[in-house]
């Protein structure tokens, strides 16, 4: 991988700047810890105007859930005060949000506020409201610009980031959706300071499979700084939030579309993370990070007897996310119940379950290689009592 | 313009190929008329796996509307001999099923199909069809190929072609969409023998604007051949339809998302036009095209009033209008309203109302350089008892 991203010089003072290399749909990730010198609002005016050929923005609506109403308020004025009239929708929150029925009631608000080509989105929130507003910025008017101010460690390091936008219907999830590329991103790493403990460490379980995937370095800076990230440490914290940002643009920048296969490689531990996530119940024991976290140690014993790697390399995962209070384990779940929600997934071709797994640390590969025989005894593991 | 598109040599015998250049997402639009050697198939299995990677196509959802639900069928069997598995999803004709809640009964059908990456949504009939079961495509788990194969002369000459998809809200048409191009147009014009009378008047509007906006030659060629065209003469039908298939593709191949403002040239005779056809109410008096060749005349004496034209362009394009059946005036509409429609228009710029205005017969410019006065002139003169 040719990782074009970087970090640039800080501005302003104290701030991360990561760089989405996307030809002209190109954008920043500012990451900040508190916006003392009120930053927000330029780098929003600025990054809105610098696509859509620098058509000028005149409007915003910014879509938040209640639990960051408040910074969506500030957030506005910022906007407003760089002279774009800038409304807030708030939605509740929570995956029941991510609907067509609640995009469709975002979309009647832009036409409402009489939203045009100079009009824009900003979402505030985590990935549910990302995600959402992110729908809605690509369908209005045939695509419109979108600002991501993430506020969950989680949309910090993975949603907000790649363009993956979209709606789940009754009977699927992330079904209804589209590539949309955000104008620019804003992370405020202060906003972890409220987020409560166990969502942070959710959004430690894709902190640890950039690692994995993609950087032996990271994974070692990780586990040296779990505790002071943990603890919200800033200084632990915003070259975390800074570096997994880059990896994943790195991915995003040669695969936009998942047309190439290397995106892929962002699903470590999600094959059975995913159907962890489905067996157990959405909303239920296993919020999406655990199930990856559980899938990631799961996937790494898969790679085992492949013989791609030994069992140092996942004793080694399953200490760190254990360290981070994330489960390595599913007891109780049902193998075969494991094996039909695989089956479904999307990403299969031809029949066959296909997994993205360690060949060392720093390096997965896309494959359909392991036999049922294999897979079966890894769910066995997986679910076993401890 | 340098238009790139160009006619190919026949394939299969007595169809005509206009190729629409817009790199990796270009495609044919195949024109035949009556499909005796079963064309269709081939070439739109070979048309949905040249696009997305050459990935293989292995089922579709046929999207119809009651009117055209017997050819629907019959392409879905033509699909099944070329081993993608068709089914056929049928809805109420007219502007009402371009709505989101239809676009989510079908994206439901798509997942109760499983439909995947290796899945395809093939449009048959009018511009509804089309525009919706090109949203449905664009939306599916972030985009899947889509097949025209439109029906009607509008949705031949217009619609079908550009990638323009998407659906209407209560309060705005075609709010709520995207761009997606097809993997190919099957354009079987014998599908006209069975369009109602009006609709084929309707169509022939598009097709004189083609001529103004683009093509002298071609504006006189519709002259000639009118009376032919109408009969349905397949001789004088097919040229037609491929030469305006022609014209868009070069048009759309410069300025794919409407940014340039190149695509707005397509826009001569809608400024007034989409006006009269809000102001009369959807549905009402004046169908779309009805309503565009009412608002080319009265655009084409604002040009007059620029100093632009003389007038004998627009006698003469009024004469082809009339001999077509189409109206050129809209006798007992209020002119006030018709400019209130217009301010809301979202091609505006800082509250000028924008026209695309003839300079000559085959060459338009945008502009919001007319005075109040002279639109409200046109707008009494087009609004005046016969």
């Amino acid at each position: 991988m040719t990782a074009e991203s970087q970090t640039r010089a800080a501005h302003p003072p104290g701030s991360r700047t990561v760089r989405v290399p996307l030809g002209d749909r190109s954008y920043d990730i500012r990451i900040v810890h508190g916006d003392e010198s009120g930053g927000f609002g330029p780098f929003a005016r600025e990054a809105l105007e610098a696509t859509r050929a620098g058509r000028s923005c005149r409007s915003a609506l910014v879509v938040t859930d209640s639990n960051v109403r408040a910074l969506a308020a500030r957030h506005a004025e910022a906007l407003a005060a760089q002279g774009i009239a800038a409304e807030v929708a708030v939605v509740p929150p929570g995956e029941g949000s991510k609907s067509l029925e609640q995009a469709a009631e975002l979309l009647d608000r832009l036409i409402a506020l009489r939203a045009d080509r100079h009009s824009a989105v900003v979402a505030v929130g985590g990935g549910v409201v990302g995600d959402l507003a992110g729908f809605v910025a690509s369908t209005y008017a045939r695509g419109i610009p979108l600002l991501m101010a993430p506020t969950t460690l989680l949309a910090q390091v993975d949603s907000s980031v790649g363009g993956k936008v979209g709606v789940n219907r009754p009977a699927a999830k992330n079904i209804v959706g589209a590539f949309h590329q955000p104008s620019g991103v804003w992370i405020d790493t202060r906003s972890l300071d409220t987020l409560p403990p166990r969502e942070l460490r959710c959004g430690m379980a894709e902190v640890v499979k950039y690692g994995v995937i993609l950087d032996p370095a990271f994974f070692e800076a990780v586990e040296r700084a779990a505790a002071a990230v943990l603890a919200l440490d800033p200084a632990a914290v915003a070259p975390v939030v800074a570096r997994c940002c880059e990896l994943k643009a790195g991915v995003v920048s040669e695969d936009e579309r998942e047309e190439t296969g290397l995106r892929a490689v962002l699903n470590f531990g999600h094959t059975i993370g995913h159907a962890v996530e489905a067996v157990a119940g959405y909303g239920g024991p296993f919020q999406h990070g655990e199930a990856v976290a559980a899938g990631m140690v799961a996937e790494s014993r898969l790679a085992e007897r492949l013989g791609w790697i030994d069992p140092g390399l996942t004793d080694r995962l399953s200490r760190l996310l254990r360290l981070l209070g994330l489960p390595t384990s599913a007891p109780g779940l049902d193998p075969r119940a494991l094996i039909a929600a695989m089956t479904l997934d999307k990403k299969n071709a031809g029949g066959r379950i296909r997994f993205v797994l360690p060949r060392a640390l720093g390096s997965v590969e896309l494959t359909d290689a392991p036999a049922e025989g294999d897979v079966r005894a890894v769910l066995d593991e997986l679910t076993a009592a401890d």
